[in-house]
């Protein structure tokens, strides 16, 4: 890739279309957080390929805004280009709104495509360029015109998830969002998150990896026939009888701008988090601001769907205890295993299983001093080789059709010293104590987050991520509204909604430590009988209990494990295929409990 | 006092000012939460004695809104004044903005104070009013008219609280503020919230009843004397003195409106949640809408201050230990003791320590059912009679000269049952596990709620309202900014704040449980060095040992508990008088560790 010759045809068509600097977002018109290979014009300019960092061009120069997870990364990534690193959070680097604030001349030109930027975000670049007389454009999109060998969009097929597995049909979601375009006096509702489309329609596809998402916009009016605008070369004769028979028109994907332009509605709901600032200046004073109720109902599963996650964990759990045997025994014959590797094992394990359809993200096994990058994802390069010398964190997970699941281990392949067993035991406290909770109705994840920090924060110790995100249904592994974090998160949680249970301890140059089960918030039963909850653990997989200092914990957390791991090894072993399987599960699951 | 005359005289005033509806605050110009008797109008005009309900009056008719609290109370001290009794929190009753929205008709005139009412509440009252097309006057102060023989301002002499109790010169502070005032690039402040003047002059008065304030305005300009609107009979020539030395000139309290309606100031700072919305009206385009610095810099009390809060809780243990022990022997001995009998037993014993100087509160004293009414008052009538048969909670608190304290401990004098002890127990735990948290700087008090409330949420059980708040020193009680409660309130805590610890539990018809101690925010000593912060209980007093189930406490709870009656003991024992006394605090405070 010749990033030079990029970032040269970038200046060509500024400098043609009076462009001072543009800026190259690294996301999609439905901001998602996951983007499809269509949207990675930053990386084919500037070489650098991690998930967070936006591109700033001008005449002379080029500089990329990115966070301490990608520093050494972006370092090694941009010598070809020679685009600049910004560091993020150093105190000596401005924002990009600073930047282009304090560089360029009144009069001068910032270019930037409206379709990938969200209307705060918009208003806030303006109200930093307007003081100083710089010009905004936020209809410059220079990649549709100079990345020639731009990846198409994805053609891969929409697939149709079925009504029994998603326990609701679109037709009665379709309703429902009708019924509520109806109680806000409006016409119609623009949906543009990709998550909340696939939801709402019963639909997934592979535009995205680990996203079973279906790359589009909906429009839903109060009455009548729904607007799916998609790759219509994704749309297969099957899937186009279904549309017919809910009610979906499709239209091709760029058709969006076309139609808001020239729709008949008077009152569109948007919400302003995920629709565009391009497609909210169309609809102008048409466009109503308001949260999508898509994002609470998909956040609630039904019963159907919290079967099917219980069904998916346990499948999972079965992969687990193959892919750990397969990890400790050929680490026992001498096996040069790397964590890539080790990905591959899971992957493969996973593979094997019923309903599987892909990963949930890209898994996470950091070895030693490897696992204190919380977003660390192995390459060819990085990869650590296993050995018993150290700790091995790892979180993966999968997407099955009736389930997503996500789990992190730390285990010990070797002997473990007291130090480790004594910080493991501080992060698993956390986690027991999460997991153990009852709690009113009403209560928000902000509330509960210290439940997972308690016994370390004795310490000095703490984790600077959150401690749990929601998981979709064959869907987005990170999804709201709902979380468990430090910061203010007004959402309650809700039965239905399942959150991660997720603490870890990081300690640079040694080795990570994270425990994470997915977590299905339940009614609980209480004497008083009042509208309490509490948590089911949906991931069925031991914690290594060689890492555990027993005596850390009370008898109340020892009691919650024993029981948990009774209910694994009772869960799990009737479906494994070997005694020696059997067996392995039931060494790891035994109680702690003397 | 004949109510009924009291409405009719108010009537023909609204009569002659065409005011239709009259809205009677039970407030002051100040905001404050205990207010003077010069502006109990309200219950000059209903009868309505309880610290919370605003009263409307018709040509017709009179409703007071008020809660849960004082239905009972309000409906009993109405009948004699006629006015209704609107039931806040029940689903049937609107609110009063609501109730005036819908029963005056268009043209009509609502009349308040607008002395008496925030900047919010006056624009909530105006939307409220205005789509129907009704007048809201927010200069209709009738009392000033018909209260005859209204209270006058206090002519309690102002007290002059000492710099060397104080931590902080007068002179110092308001070069602070000044110094704040410059950075906001504004001509001067003005404050009116009674505890904020009185933390920044260092002076102190009788006006209300355990709030040792000063009703003032006092404004303060960039540079130059700062002006103290105040009765002038307050003002004796050593406060004279003391106001020159420190730039203070004194005007007449009502001067405060002719004032900012005719200086030369251009900006004022003016917190919109303490200034009348008339003094808002008067600056108009000069008055900035901007929290005050005082709320925090007084709610961060400096190492004297601190100091002075130790020795003055100090104190109040040892008035506690002589209070209980004549409760427990007057009780062996047959005396009759009722609520009211207990209340002046701790306000004896209190009056005679060094340096006090008044209650903080209304003593809460309830006896069995009696302790399940959170803001319980004993009075003659309701005051029960004290009986080994039952608890008796007791949350009380004092003025120091150096210092305030609040304290809830709630006491068996006879037999405890299983679940009594049971029910203390939940309550004690999560008292201690409150008073035990390790937390990094940063977290602010919704965080750490959940300590108070996990051990109870387990059995379903649940206190509704909030687990700690700020106590000023020599000052109000209830102090923010900072709190410890379920809804979110963003201010973190910080070292030299101080917040109370005291959940509950409230069985109807049965008993009240509250165990209270005040703890100061302090570093905390951490392995890592990292900038972690703990409490430090100031409360000198044991809990009822007889009321602990130690089965329910884990090993770091009993160790706190046993540390904390140790250094009780220590700290009170060389105070006491008599060896009586030294044994009864002993057994008291004897280890619950076999």
């Amino acid at each position: 890739m010749n990033y030079k010759e990029n970032l040269q045809s970038l200046r060509r068509l500024m400098a043609d279309n009076h462009v001072d600097a543009a800026i190259i977002l690294h996301t999609d018109p439905h901001h998602s957080e996951y983007i499809a290979p269509h949207w990675q014009g930053r990386q084919w300019l500037s070489g650098f390929s991690g998930s967070a960092g936006h591109l700033l061009v001008t005449a002379e120069d080029a500089f990329l805004w990115t966070d301490s997870r990608y520093f050494l990364q972006a370092a090694e990534q941009l010598k070809e280009s020679g685009v600049k690193l910004m560091k993020m959070g150093l105190p000596e680097t401005p924002s990009m709104n600073e930047f282009l604030a304090s560089t360029l001349r009144p009069g001068q030109r910032v270019g930037v495509d409206g379709m990938l930027m969200s209307r705060r975000e918009a208003i806030e670049l303006a109200e930093a360029l307007s003081p100083d007389g710089i010009e905004l454009d936020t209809a410059f999109d220079p990649l549709a015109t100079i990345w020639l060998d731009r990846p198409s969009l994805s053609t891969s097929p929409i697939i149709l998830h079925d009504a029994a597995l998603a326990g609701a049909t679109a037709t009665e979601k379709l309703n429902d969002l009708r019924d509520h375009i109806t109680t806000k006096h409006a016409d119609g509702m623009l949906v543009s998150a990709l998550d909340e489309i696939a939801w709402v329609l019963n639909i997934r596809s592979r535009d995205v990896k680990c996203n079973p998402v279906v790359t589009s916009h909906l429009f839903i009016p109060h009455e009548g026939d729904a607007t799916l605008f998609v790759n219509l070369d994704k749309v297969t004769p099957e899937v186009a009888e279904y549309f017919a028979s809910i009610g979906v028109t499709t239209l091709p994907y760029n058709n969006i701008k076309k139609f808001l332009g020239e729709t008949t509605a008077n009152t569109i709901l948007a919400d302003p988090t995920t629709v565009a600032t391009t497609l909210l200046d169309i609809m102008g004073n048409k466009a109503v601001a308001a949260t999508s109720p898509i994002v609470l109902a998909k956040a609630i599963k039904n019963p159907i769907q919290n079967e099917g996650m219980r069904a998916a964990h346990i499948r999972d759990g079965v992969a687990l205890v193959k892919a750990n045997m397969e990890i400790e025994q050929r680490l026992a014959t001498g096996d040069h295993l790397t964590e890539m590797t080790v990905a591959e094992i899971l992957r493969r394990h996973r593979s094997e299983r019923e309903m599987f359809f892909d990963e949930s993200f890209d898994p996470i096994i950091g070895f030693g001093s490897n696992g204190t990058i919380v977003h660390y994802s192995p390459s060819e390069e990085s990869a650590a080789t296993i050995t018993p010398d150290n700790l091995l964190l790892m979180d993966s997970g999968a997407q099955y059709l009736d389930g997503t699941t996500d789990i992190t281990r730390t285990i010990s392949l070797g002997n473990t010293t007291p130090e480790q067993r004594h910080r493991f035991t501080l992060v698993l406290k956390g986690h027991i104590d999460v997991a153990m909770a009852v709690f009113p109705a009403g209560t928000c994840g902000t509330q509960l987050d210290i439940l997972a920090r308690q016994a370390m924060w004795r310490e000095g110790l703490n984790y600077l991520h959150g401690t749990g995100h929601g998981v979709g249904h064959f869907l987005n592994v990170h999804e709201g509204p709902h979380q468990l974090r430090m910061n203010y998160v007004p959402t309650p949680l809700q039965p239905g909604m399942n959150v991660t249970d997720e603490p870890g301890l990081y300690f640079e140059g040694q080795y990570g430590i994270r425990c994470e089960n997915v977590l299905l918030v339940q009614h609980a039963e209480t004497p008083t009988g009042a509208d309490f909850l509490c948590f089911e653990p949906l991931t069925m997989f031991p914690f290594d209990r060689r890492l555990i200092d027993t005596t850390m914990l009370s008898p109340e957390e020892i009691d919650w494990l024993d029981q948990y791991h009774a209910r694994v090894l009772r869960t799990l072993s009737p479906l494994l295929d070997t005694p020696a399987e059997r067996q392995w599960l039931a060494l790891a699951t035994s109680p702690l409990k003397k």
